[in-house]
Parts: structure tokens; sequence; C-alpha cells
């Protein structure tokens, strides 16, 4: 990664004088307005910070990073920023938490912001929609005026030189639907937060590999996407689950759909896991004591904030050495939300 | 509160000019030791932060507050950092996040650190031993250098002057108990947290305000302390549920308590509300699917981190009126861990 551009590579680049090129960029007097132009050009292309406070804050090492969080409702994100911290704090580095809400345009705002404050790193679980559309090229901004960049949990197309920890999630859903044909189950539905996300779509491919493996063709009906708002998720479950050939299973593939998917079930009298068996995804603390204990898909998400965190102080520390991709594996916990379907 | 101190200002007092000031700070030529000597001794009386570098970033505004967190696995904290965020987002204001973990001395480091970045304003739950020994000196520190504090769920003693937002956990126990007495229960259990905190001390004294009330006299050995860690937690109710006369009635005061108090009754075999009820604190979306769903005190968290950000960034917007204390209510949620006990 480039370090940041100061004013002495512009005057370099230029073959003038380092305090000529800073009176240029503070419109101070002494530079004619062709040579203030071209040394404004140069300035641009080499990612230079005009922000005179920015960069002394850059310089003077502010000891923070920003974390990027897709979701700050999410109790994923609490246990992975009790893992960053643990990291960062004998290291004296804070740690500056933006929410995106999974909004293209906040992200991008949260970019810009933590470059201007000065942050030596950024840990970010990055947005990309269905069309492929993602904050790459602010990254790449970010990255080239010297900030250090680790994803987590997610990846983005179009940047392919970052560091990042991730869960080996094609796998995990695999598993969780080899277990479930283990118990009879074919009729297979999958409850999907929004396509592009680089988890759902990673996810998504796992449950149909596994399918593909073991012979099984669930309806296409039973994928639900779009599971984001609480009462629209409600009525796409009842919208399969009310069918006379309605599935026998359903995975989900986030805590808060865990949680939906058992609502939903009561509502509509079926007995889990007597009527519909149910594998979840992450786990609450709770999902022991929910009514029956689910059966689940556990991240190691601790580590997860513990690896990113490591990563990224690693590179400020002047790591240079090739990308670093931390792939884990989940867990399937067992508990007791998955039977037998009827009559198998 | 006083609005930080320049180099102005110690010339000032002194009667020389500010560029001797800043020499002498800096180590600079041309000021004798003993000048720089009494240049100092002002600099410190008057709270000057002398890195220059941490000053220029509190003049430039920062727009960055530091939120001061208890303990960040708690549940309580994710809702309300999502309360802080959407207010301070639309105001292009960004939060540091800083996990005392219940540790003196790592507020005290976390305070210093906010201080040294320049951050604006500072949102805090502050921790308190059982000799009242808390950071006091340390917020108001940060007070005389500019820097606006807001406390959020807890106060400590020796700062009175402060904006704070917290709940009226006194009648929110109270309450509980009345509720618990109407249902036939008087032989009643108390979880509680480290003693010394503010909302410990208030709660505990809500439980005996009620029962002093009520003309009821619960065992004091059913007051149980420093319910931290999980398996000293269990313990220590496992000694008081298994006693012959034991409590009917366990009242918890947090979400994590509630989880150990299920948890414990499930592994004595006691069956919860049958055998014993349970009024519990907080509430995760979750405690509606435990069986039994969780009967419990909520408080309006969400609403708690909107207001203690609204507080503060009035106060960096100017406002110097007289402190806002704000006291919000909180609602008793019926669903089925209480019921009468045997013979009622």
């Amino acid at each position: 990664m480039a370090g940041k551009t100061t004013i002495k590579d512009i005057a370099k680049s230029l073959g003038i004088s380092p305090s000529t090129v800073s009176r240029a960029l503070s419109n101070g007097p002494g530079v004619g307005g062709d040579l203030r132009e071209r040394i404004r050009k140069v300035a641009s292309q080499l990612n230079y910070v005009p922000n005179s406070s920015a960069k002394s804050l850059r310089t003077r090492k502010t000891k923070t990073i920003g974390l990027i969080v897709s979701d700050i409702r999410n109790p994923f994100f609490l246990e992975f920023m009790g893992g960053v911290e643990t990291v960062l704090f004998p290291r004296e580095f804070k740690f500056i938490v933006c929410n995106t809400g999974e909004d293209s345009k906040k992200e991008e705002i949260y970019i810009r912001w933590l470059m201007e404050h000065g942050v030596e790193g950024i840990i970010s679980s990055p947005y990309q929609d269905r069309e492929g559309n993602n904050n790459g090229t602010f990254y790449k901004k970010a990255m080239n005026s010297g900030i250090h960049v680790v994803f987590y949990d997610r990846l983005i197309e179009g940047i392919s030189n970052i560091d990042s920890v991730t869960l080996d999630n094609e796998q995990a859903i695999m598993n969780g639907v080899f277990y479930l044909k283990d118990r009879g189950h074919e009729r297979i539905a999958l409850c999907l937060h929004k396509r592009g996300i680089y988890t759902i779509e990673e996810r998504y491919s796992g449950f149909k590999k596994a399918c593909a493996i073991l012979g099984i063709h669930p309806d296409d009906r039973w994928v639900l996407e779009d599971m984001v708002n609480y009462s629209v998720s409600l009525d796409k479950l009842r919208s399969i689950l009310t069918l006379a050939d309605r599935p026998t299973a359903v995975i989900s593939t986030n805590q808060y759909l865990n949680e939906t998917v058992v609502r939903a079930a009561r509502e509509l009298g079926l007995d889990i896991p007597a009527d519909l068996s149910l594998m979840g995804f992450d786990d609450s603390s709770l999902n022991e004591l929910i009514d029956p204990p689910v059966t689940t898909i556990r991240q190691p998400v601790v580590d997860m904030g513990k690896i990113a965190a490591t990563l990224l102080l690693g590179r400020i520390d002047g790591d240079r050495g090739e990308q670093t991709r931390v792939v884990l594996k989940a867990e399937l916990l067992e508990r007791c939300s998955v039977a037998s379907p009827a009559g198998k």
C-alpha cells in the first residue's frame, strides 16, 4: 500500500520547491495561475489530501480506527465489537462506530468522515447491492491516502488486495442442509436477507450446492428473499407455511430470522419441531432458552473481531506482506428445533 | 462551563506576549528558565492542554464524541448506541466507543484518551464502587477543558452540575415488588450486580422501600450481590433456591440475570412459574420466546440514547442553561413468568 502523498512528493514530481507547492495549495501569494493549476492537478492525481488539519491528524497518529457495521441492532456486532476492543485497548487504540444500516450512501459518507477525521485504519463489513454496486472506489481512495482497510464478514467485487476475515458461509449452510437431509427433510425453505450482500450470496450458493449434491429439489418459492422488515418477513413465511405442500424445515440465516421463524410458527399453530424443523443461524445466548432450544449454526464472532483488529494493527505497524484472507469455520450446535418430518 | 484555555489566556494572565508563551511551552529558544517555569505553572493551573495537535483538533471541531459504556457485551448498550447514532448522524457527528468493563482504571484511561483525541463531548455511564470511589475528578477535568459531559443510566457522587438521563430505578423495582405481592408473594429474592453502582443502589433501595410499605420482610440472605460472573451467580442462586424455606419469587435487575435465573431454575428442576416466579429486568426481543415468556421491567433504552445525544449536542451548540436531569419511567411487561405461589 502506498504511503500518503506529501507536499514534497508533489514538488519532486514537478521539479519545483515544496514551499511553492504549499503556497499554491493554500492559496498563498507568489504562484502564477498556470503553475497553480498544474500543482493542483498533480496533487489530485497523487491523492493529496489538501485539508491541513486532517493531514496533521494523520501524521500525528490518531491511534483511532473506524469500525463500519451494517446494522448496529444486530447482536452479531455487539460480539464483534467486544472482540475488536480486547485487541485494540492494550495497544491504546480507540474505534469510531459507523452504522450504515445497509445504506450505500451512508457508508460512503462515513468513509469520507473517517478520512477527514484522520483514522489510521478502517474495519468494515461492506454493502453491495444485487447489481454488484458497492463503495469499492471509496475504500480504494481511503487506501490510497494511507488508511489501511480490513474487511470482515463480507467482501465486495472489484477489490481483491485487501485483508479480510470471513466465515466459510457456503460450507456452513451446506452442513445445515446435510443435517436436515439426514433426518429425512427434502422440503426445505431458506430465509435470506438482501440479495447481493456477500454473505447472503454465499449462503444461498451453499444451499443450492448441497441440494444438488443430495439430488433434492426444493420449490423455488421457498427461497424467501429480502427478509429485513419484521411484518414483511412474517407475511412471506405465512405464505409458504400455509401451503398444502408446505416445507417441513426452514433454514434461517441470521439471529433475527431465527426469532421470526419461531414467531411465525407459533402464530400459525405449527409446533417446532413436530410440525416444522428450524435450522438457525448465529447464536444469541438466549437461543438455548427459547421454546424449543434452537439448533443453530454458530459463527465464531468474537474471534472474527479479534482477528480483524489484529490484521489491521499489523498493517498499521508496517506489515507490507501479501494480503491475508482468513476464512473461519462455523459450528453446528445441536439442540431441539430439528426432528424428522411426520411419516419419516 | 468554562471554554478551553488558550495561549492568549496564559499570556494575558502573566502580562507577556503570546509568542513567548508559545515558545516556552514548545521548548523553543529565547525564554529564560524562571519565566519558562512560571508560564508552565500558569498553564497547568488553567488546565491548558499542551499537546498542540490535540489542541488544533479541539479548535477545528472534530465532530466526534466519546461514548463510555460499562459492559460492551450487554444488549442494553446495543440499543442505547442505536438511539445515540440516530441523533448524531444527521448532525454529522461520530462516536468513539469506550468499554470500561466496570474497571475504574480503564475508565480513567479512556477519559484521558478522549481528551487527548479532542472529542467535543462525552456520554458516559460512570462506575462507582461500594466506597463511593469514582472518576469524578477526571470528568471534571474534561469539563474544565471545555468537553461537555452527559451521564446516562448512572450518576456518581460528587458531581451535581451535569446533564443526565436515567431511569426511575427505585419506582421500577417498587412496582415489581407490588406486582408480586398482588399475586401473593412475600418471600422475594433480589439479584444484584455490583453494589455501589448508582442503578444497583437505587434498585436495592426500591426493593427495601416497597417491602417496608407492604410490611413484608424478605430474608436478608435472599439479596444476592455481585451477580457478575455466571458460575458464581449460579452458585449463589442454587444456595438460596435449595433452602427448605426458599423464596417463591426472584427479581432480576438486568437481562443477563433474567437468563441466569431461568437456567438455575431449570437446573434445579424448578418450574417457572409453578415453583418459582421471575420478575425480569430489561427486555431482549427473545424474552417473549423463552419458555416461559418472561414478565419483565422494560427500560426505554433507545429513547435514553436519543435523549443523551440530544442533551450533549445542545451543549455543544452553545446551550449554557441550567442542568437537565431527565428521569424516565419503566414499563412492566406482563408475560407468563409470574404466578401465585402454591397454597395462595
